[in-house]
């Protein structure tokens, strides 16, 4: 199983790539908040394809759909569902594919798991389409944290071998976070981001893709939350983002940099700032023994490259245990980085509505 | 909460530093099978402290007792409860911490959670202690999944500046893991495990501590194992590696490096192996759409370095809010990566029990 | 949080009884299994109100629409996402009732828990009509658990003061259960049938309701399922049945009347019938120390009575706090119990297939 | 798997019969609590046999020793467990039993899930020994619960054909419920209570055994508290009751009973009570659609006659598929409805705790 995510709220996902439509379930929101709509569907809108050039010309609407637990556009305590219709769908573009695995993508395993059964078209339920109603749940957690001072946000931390700045892990606001979710692309160097775009752009003529990295940043968070061991906010929100397609490694704080540096250099001081401990630097991340330390939670994940890539391939026919050389069809992003950056959000959100409901 | 990890089998976790005892319950294990407890102890020495100089000067006996779910050295179908006694302890080594929380320790945010009623000795159940049970959780697993052929190994991939070698993503043998195991530090390379012998002897001697990094891999797999979206492969691991005290960061197959690749290069085509369909390559880390591919599972995780140092680090006395001066006492593993590889293992292995049972 | 059952499949109900739709996710079906869709909605269709003159006028369509999870009939391992549309809904007549109470609805304790911002519409998600999704979702299940030779089957027991026969704990075969479902009015004894509709007849013309119960029977199970203390058979399907609106207990085998007898009187001894162990009478309604014996399954649950009833009864205004007289318009059921049968089975097998994939 | 219960807590039992010590691990007991380990020992000597002349002569020590979680008597937020050992058992009794499956006991069931590997001394984990933990975590719930002005308590309503009054489901108070459980025989009536002490010494001169049923109470519940279909207060409390060996049914207010009343018979018209809104009669139990009323809960459970009885009675040899007579030895009770009481109010202090914490 695959489909539910949570403790205090219930997140289940459903839908293929191409099945009438995809959704989510959201249960243990509380009655009577009052969901603003226009920004859910704002939000979502950061997600979807087609927007600028370096994105796939596929057109997904992405409009959420919800059919329960909003009466009025107020929450009523019984699950919400959200449904989003899936159009402009080419299936034929997949048919060859069940018996051509392509590298790197879940064709494959997913054969070996369903005996062929799967569904092949779009990449089924394994499909990055299957974010968008993450991102509708993250959408709603979003408001309902925000109401309590929490805010999520994102950026492109890498694309390629471009490294965009980082966010200031002591010191960024609720200010530099909006400013980076209104530029078309998500940086803090805009320099960067056209260096990105440029990258971008090559690989497509080249017929190849490009990986990257998405850091978010989650400020406002109270101190005491989460636990040590087995469910601490480490375990929670990597749990999560790894339910993001493409996403195969994560770090918090200073993570695999901080584990090359001596203690003194990576333990953060604590210092007392009108009041209130804080520590002088991040390099835990907002984190320590699972539980919140009040200090901006940071995290970085990594995304490989799209799988799908224009490019001639070798892979292996399952029926006939032959090599064969794939050129891949249809439309694919060759780079989802971008894309990626509200998923996170998202996840995110998710995550620690999860821990303060 | 925090001590309950699994789906298939249930693995409950308990105790604190200096409590009574400490010990786990592993429920899911079918009955009939033979456990090993020689095995068991041989396996849980690997991570006791105080078998050479670069450990802490504590002993710890780690000898788990298990009061429950095994007769005669079977299982019997029932939960299996095993106990290790804490003895030992300077509990008075501790006192005056509960109110100068340690810089990058639990501490501070444990207060913060539980109003200052946290058992602040050795680190309550935030201590790396609390991984002796997690191992012997795993040492049972990894009887399991032998049987079933799969097997688990690690190696310090880093400590501090030095790197080891990586295992072979494609072609790593039992052999080779059963060789790293068996060293008294386990590395690949051995002068480059004697470089960091003596950067942790430089790093103890200046009052300092190091991290590093552990790679392990799970050889065996069936292909077709493991769950899209929130159920994958990916999600349990680190969901569990999160568990284990200082982990930061988790990546599989090139992780971080692999999204600074182009698809071209990352992407692992699928070969026919004597019939088998393999990859050339293994970027992907054993691992697609967050189910089993039947190439080796790898990933690597962050240590950060020992919080508890010895050198005079500032804090904030909690009761007070005045910055004090702190210098930290009692007996403190300048660098723990090498206790941490069965761990790592351990975990490894109850997350894949969780998915094979 | 209210709408996850399960462990092994993960059933989710959403919906309110006049929100757009209600519907299911059911997750954790295996890939490859042809669903009979008009065998579905055969099943769905005794649960739907409307068939004879013993239930309300409401026309409810109940038609499900899979909208995922099934490619060409066929299940492909992805979650299975069914919708029913609501329609036919006259939401103007349940206006006052978020003031007014009913007695033995949820009204009340649903305004507490939700500050008021519940759906008060058609009883929200508290109505009965949730156990339409349930429905879709026994359907799957009965169709898989036939495959494993397991058939499930229910009947009215009584309603009011008249009591149909009992299933034969220890013979009862597929085709009796069979038999009984064919019927307009799912009983053993039609003669007590026609008392049965006779007696809801009266209530009806009385502005008054009935309650009533129904007895479930699981033949074809093999022994050895289940498990003691938290996570048996009892507990499990307990816990589902609760989930059907207006029930207000279940007994397992002799249930009840088998705390009056002794142990030599209730006790089942073994016997040998064609070389498998049987029991001689099934006192223990298949089900010992949480594990099934392979003997038939057999549970009895009761349902109170219809709470909504034209008959004036004495409410509280929650707004002013005072006593005020309350006559319920809308269409109700005058006894929900033969409509009852079909959901009983359904979380039976929801239940059962929770043990046996 | 078996051994967990609950989400806001966990409570993981472990053991069985004969190991050497059995008991659980609570987990989300909030830090800061202080434990009156007095009141604890004392509820738990309500369980323990062998203080009157109806119980079996075996003498269990029950002493829970807390070996986490609690440090100076205060709960650090850490998992609590909990060990009790085993002594004066006599394994030898049982050694016949394995191929000899008892009636109506665990035995059969067991062997067949476990391939004959099940602990069958005592009756290994199936033992109703495993609710002395059950009712160690009970009584941890129960000091909390108080604090929150909700007190639990049951008695004996009936043993074999001895009905004892029932409690006043509206107005029962805290000082009845403590005046039951100062008595040796928890019963309203104490001339029942006699009757029923008369006919279990009946019962245990003719080799036989008794049953009975216990009704609970749990006063001072707010209104508001559970959650429709699956995560209601009578799923919960049914789910962790049915984890008591023995129970073979449960009902809340008027059940059974109520499911043969009319609407307007067994509807609770709504009062208003010094301003708070009440019902007049309450046939509801505390409960409705899942969500507490602020009424008291009110429950009964039905325990079937212990299985083992000195009388001879016929069973099947497991090797040799040849029907043989069974007498059993050991020492057994001939009625645990009494001791069961406590394990009752364990057990719905657990549930209340889950949904309250």
């Amino acid at each position: 199983m695959s489909c539910n995510f949570g403790s205090k709220i219930k997140l289940t996902i459903f839908g293929q790539s191409h099945s009438q439509a995809i959704g989510c379930v959201l249960d243990g929101i509380p009655a009577g908040i009052k969901l603003d709509e226009e920004r859910i569907a704002a939000f979502m809108a950061r997600r979807a394809p087609g927007k600028n050039a370096i994105s796939t010309a596929r057109k997904e609407a992405d409009r959420p759909h919800i059919i329960s637990g909003v009466v009025n556009g107020v929450t009523c305590g019984a699950p919400i569902c959200a449904v989003i219709e899936n159009s402009d769908t080419r299936s034929g573009d997949y048919d060859k594919l069940r018996m051509l695995p392509r590298p790197a993508h879940s064709d494959f395993a997913a054969f070996m798991k369903h005996n062929g059964f799967n569904d092949i078209r779009g990449g089924g339920n394994f499909s990055g389409r299957m974010t968008a109603p993450l991102c509708f749940a993250g959408a709603v957690c979003i408001q309902i944290l925000e109401s309590k001072g929490i805010h999520v946000g994102a950026h492109i931390a890498s694309i390629g071998l471009t490294d965009d700045e980082r966010f200031d892990p002591v010191n960024v606001t609720k200010e530099e976070l909006d400013s980076v979710k209104a530029k078309n692309l998500p940086v803090i160097d805009d320099e960067k981001g056209e260096e990105m775009v440029s990258a971008i752009g090559k690989a497509r003529s080249e017929g190849d893709s490009l990986g990257g990295t998405v850091e978010c940043a989650v400020i406002g968070m109270p101190a005491g939350i989460g636990d040590p061991i087995f469910d601490g906010m480490e375990n929670k929100i990597s749990s999560i983002i790894f339910g993001i397609p493409a996403v195969k490694g994560i770090e918090f704080g200073s993570g695999f940099d901080g584990s090359r540096l001596k203690g003194s250099e990576n333990n953060d001081e604590f210092i007392s700032v009108n009041g209130e401990i804080k520590t002088k630097t991040n390099n835990h991340g907002g984190i320590l023994g699972g539980i919140s330390s009040g200090m901006p939670v940071i995290f970085r994940c990594a995304f490989k490259p799209t799988p799908s890539i224009a490019k001639e391939q070798q892979t292996v026919n399952i029926m006939t245990g032959e090599t064969e050389a794939l050129v891949i069809g249809g439309r694919h992003d060759p780079c989802i980085v971008q894309r990626a950056v509200p998923c996170v959000e998202a996840a995110a959100a998710v995550a620690i509505a999860d821990f303060i409901l």
